[in-house]
């Protein structure tokens, strides 16, 4: 690749945000964690993994052959096997990727990264992928936090990063086609020019892309209003070894299985999703989020119910748990105002609604203004951004979550909380939790798990991962909302959905994958295993 | 099957409601008729057919060994092999069906009526079928109008309606679990008794039945206020030839592809839906219903489409065309008021509100007030009992219906209208035209046709439909919006989907059901075709 690419194609960095901007954790925050045990780390402080190549990372290893057929394909500036190139497409950004980067872990470390800019170089490397014994990955805006970038064998990066365009946008019917490769910010610019909006704003908002928010069901902060990415896509286009599917002639249909929704959360492992059709709703003109608060997550969890099931629903709808309200309460930086508790954020794109707020407060809660409200708002993208200067300060941080119906939401919570924090009694950890995605008969849980770190921290969140993974599955919640499945999933998904589904979606792989370059143990466990 | 039993497995009419009591046209709708140069004709008057039973349905087509693996498993009284129970089982209500019925055609005769009890009962069933080499047909309700009932060879007639329960009800999350076998009125009789409503209403409501609406992806007449039934399912238990499947354990799930979503629409190809979890709502306390008049169709469908897309939308939202308007307004009994211009309907479940009523009048429409509205809530079931006494007087009416983004709606319904008046112009048709069901991205086209039956009634409408068909495709609609495909549609599907895709379904039925005993040849052809 030449210099003059770079630019094109610039690099992911190996951490959250610019390397030379690193986010400095509060005070405040640095000493809350001392109660907690966290000590500074020889093995944890180092960035020398982040910025540095590790050795080992510049070996070729792809044949000739092979390099003639990727180049053939895309040219040959667009394949990659410098050694920074391949190494900042390494795993995702789950803390154990971030951990195994900064010990210099390179397995997992693609052989190639190509750099397709159509979804026809995109389905010509993949109609030669079998030919060539060459296994895909397919990158977007590699934000995994759940090991959906390692694959159980050798393989190359496609990164769809130059499929970037806006390629229609069809007013009468709200719809706007868009191609894989954009990222979250470029995809609300380019709306934008045009008066309208997405409305999806994951917290990995700023890395993720469009490919990547339909292949594994992402869920955006005002999914209250304008819904899952999933409930978005009305349409797909999915380059596969076999050629290609182009899906969704109307909003919905009766013409057999919604074939879109066996794609969507396919994780890559079908095919690589080239371009959505999604559907757009002008832009607001206004925006007002508040805080509420409520006596005990239980009171919170009974009015947000409320709203789901009877509305009006506001477009931004979370509730944090008394200890996610007491830490964040801590930093008066995250969150002013009020005490004890527990703290929901509400936010509306457009007029403000009454009808809402009456409900809240019939519900028992008490408007606390718009100060915590547009605290969470300017602060909602951060959390990625903390996690490297908590682990530089001995901290382990990860977040999981988890959906269930209504009935089953309390037990679910109770269960996964006593589960961690068991698992974790050597380094008592904190649980914060909220709910931040609501349905009419269910939502989500999402949890933050704080503690120290031990000698192997890795070891440490994977055995308390497994306990989490196990508390979820007999309490009757889903492994995950909107994470996806990935490697880290894959077990406890297979036991969610039984053996015979697994067959099915096996038979739909191999149908459109039959060698199996796509992915290979990504969402589904291999055929042969 | 014993006498008494009858009284359980009530059995259908061979026509659309009590033969006994057959519902009468309107005078005006004979004259209107006659200007079609409709004329009844004698082997469209006879009604021989339905009561009697045609020769050679008695003829035993069953070994002993068969009879005696399904009675080990349903019992001896819940299988028949009767002539009366065979035939009226025999194929669905689609004009052609009726027609080939009243021919007394005796392809399509199940070999046996099965009546399982249970889910337990079914797995047995399709367990065993392959080993005793018989295929299988699931019937719910037997409304099908697409030759859902018609497979490729030889079956028996799994009819559910002893799966009759409403299992569980949670109030918490808003979920019912009700069994396949129930009938709509059933299934709202059960819910009211506990305060709620499932709010599906299609025109087949009296007939058809749970696991048929899920099968087929049913959408009823109040689908803008309470979406399409495959929006309310949450979850559902699916018996397959290898064993079943339970799926749906949160509203909304990452954890890979919607399996929800594959078996929705698999018309009883991958297995048979025994029971289903549905959002639930508390019953309305009141109910409005209102006509409304605009200049003309495009008018009006600007109107509608604003509503599906700024809100707020009422419970029903239903716009005729201007023929379809003409043809009703014809009719005093069933839409009174106005004149000229088109009609649409809007209903609300609960209070009236303003702001739909606001938004409909700065579009330009008029309201006409309860009249028409509640005239159209009088008569809203009544179109299937009007098909039986209309080809009684030569008539031959028969409706199709698509779906397609908002900016393809008026081409596509100009080119439906074109195809199907060029295809009948040796008996000039009327075609009438409404959108009944909307959302944020498009909407669905109804169409009705009424012309003078040809020598060949049957081979007059395959070569009318299949001059809709090719006008839906070429232009970018959906073969069927909530009809399903069956067999009538299954060519044109196959060209919707395109051959990969058909091959990663039928992937998924060699899984579920590896020797092809379920509805062989409906929704997806055979394997080895």
């Amino acid at each position: 690749m030449t210099e003059s690419d770079l630019s094109v194609v610039q690099l992911t960095p190996g951490r959250w945000g610019d390397p030379a901007h690193p986010v400095d954790l509060p005070q405040a925050a640095i000493d809350a964690l001392q109660h907690l045990g966290v000590r500074r780390r020889s093995s944890a402080s180092t960035t020398d993994g982040v910025d540095g190549v590790p050795a080992g990372a510049d070996r070729v290893e792809l044949t000739a052959g092979q390099l003639a057929f990727l180049t053939g394909v895309v040219g040959d500036e667009y394949v990659a096997v410098d050694a920074e190139t391949r190494w900042a497409h390494t795993r995702g950004y789950s803390t154990t990727d971030l951990l195994r980067f900064r010990a210099g872990d390179t397995t997992d470390l693609p052989a190639a990264v190509v750099f397709p800019a159509s979804h026809d170089e995109v389905q010509d490397l993949l109609s030669g992928c079998a030919d060539h014994d060459l296994a895909v990955v397919p990158y977007s805006g590699g934000t995994s936090v759940v090991g959906g970038l390692a694959p159980a064998r050798r393989f190359i990066t496609v990164d769809l990063r130059r499929l970037d365009q806006l390629v229609a946008v069809d007013e009468v019917s709200r719809t706007a086609t868009l191609q894989a490769g954009v990222r979250g910010p470029a995809a609300e610019a380019l709306l934008a020019k045009r008066g309208y909006t997405l409305g999806h704003f994951p917290q990995s908002y700023e890395g993720a892309s469009i490919g990547g928010y339909a292949a594994a069901r992402s869920s955006g902060q005002s999914s209250a209003g304008y819904g899952r990415f999933d409930q978005m896509v009305v349409g797909l286009t999915l380059a596969t070894p076999r050629g290609t599917l182009e899906l969704g002639r109307a909003p919905m249909s009766a013409a057999g299985p919604d074939l879109r929704q066996l794609v969507l959360g396919s994780e890559g492992a079908f095919g690589i999703i080239t371009s959505v059709v999604v559907r757009i709703r002008p832009r607001p003109t206004e925006r007002h989020f508040e805080g509420w608060q409520f006596e005990n997550f239980d009171a919170g969890l009974t009015a947000v119910r409320r709203l789901a099931q009877d509305g009006p629903l506001p477009t931004v709808l979370r509730l944090s748990d008394e200890v996610e309200t007491a830490v964040n309460l801590a930093d008066p930086d995250v969150l002013g105002g009020g005490s004890g508790g527990v703290l929901a954020i509400i936010g509306f794109d457009g007029p403000y609604n009454q009808a809402t707020a009456a409900l809240l407060t019939e519900a028992g809660g008490q408007n606390l203004g718009a100060g915590p409200g547009e605290t969470w708002r300017l602060g909602r993208y951060r959390a990625p951004y903390l996690r490297d200067p908590l682990l530089d300060e001995g901290a382990l941080v990860e977040t999981l979550e988890t959906a269930a119906f209504w009935s089953r939401i309390p037990e679910l919570k109770s269960a996964v909380t006593s589960a961690l924090t068991e698992a974790l009694s050597a380094t008592p950890p904190l649980v914060l939790c909220h709910v931040s995605h609501v349905y009419e008969t269910g939502a989500s849980l999402y949890f933050t798990v704080i503690c120290a770190q031990a000698d192997d921290p890795v070891e440490q969140w994977r055995t308390a991962k497994r306990a989490a993974n196990q508390a979820i599955a007999d309490a009757g919640g889903t492994i995950t909302h909107h994470h996806g499945v990935g490697t880290d999933h894959r077990d406890a998904y297979v036991a969610e959905i039984g053996p015979l589904a697994v067959e099915a979606l096996q038979a739909v792989k191999q149908t459109l994958d039959p060698v199996g370059v796509l992915n290979p143990g990504i969402l589904l466990p291999p055929v042969n295993d």
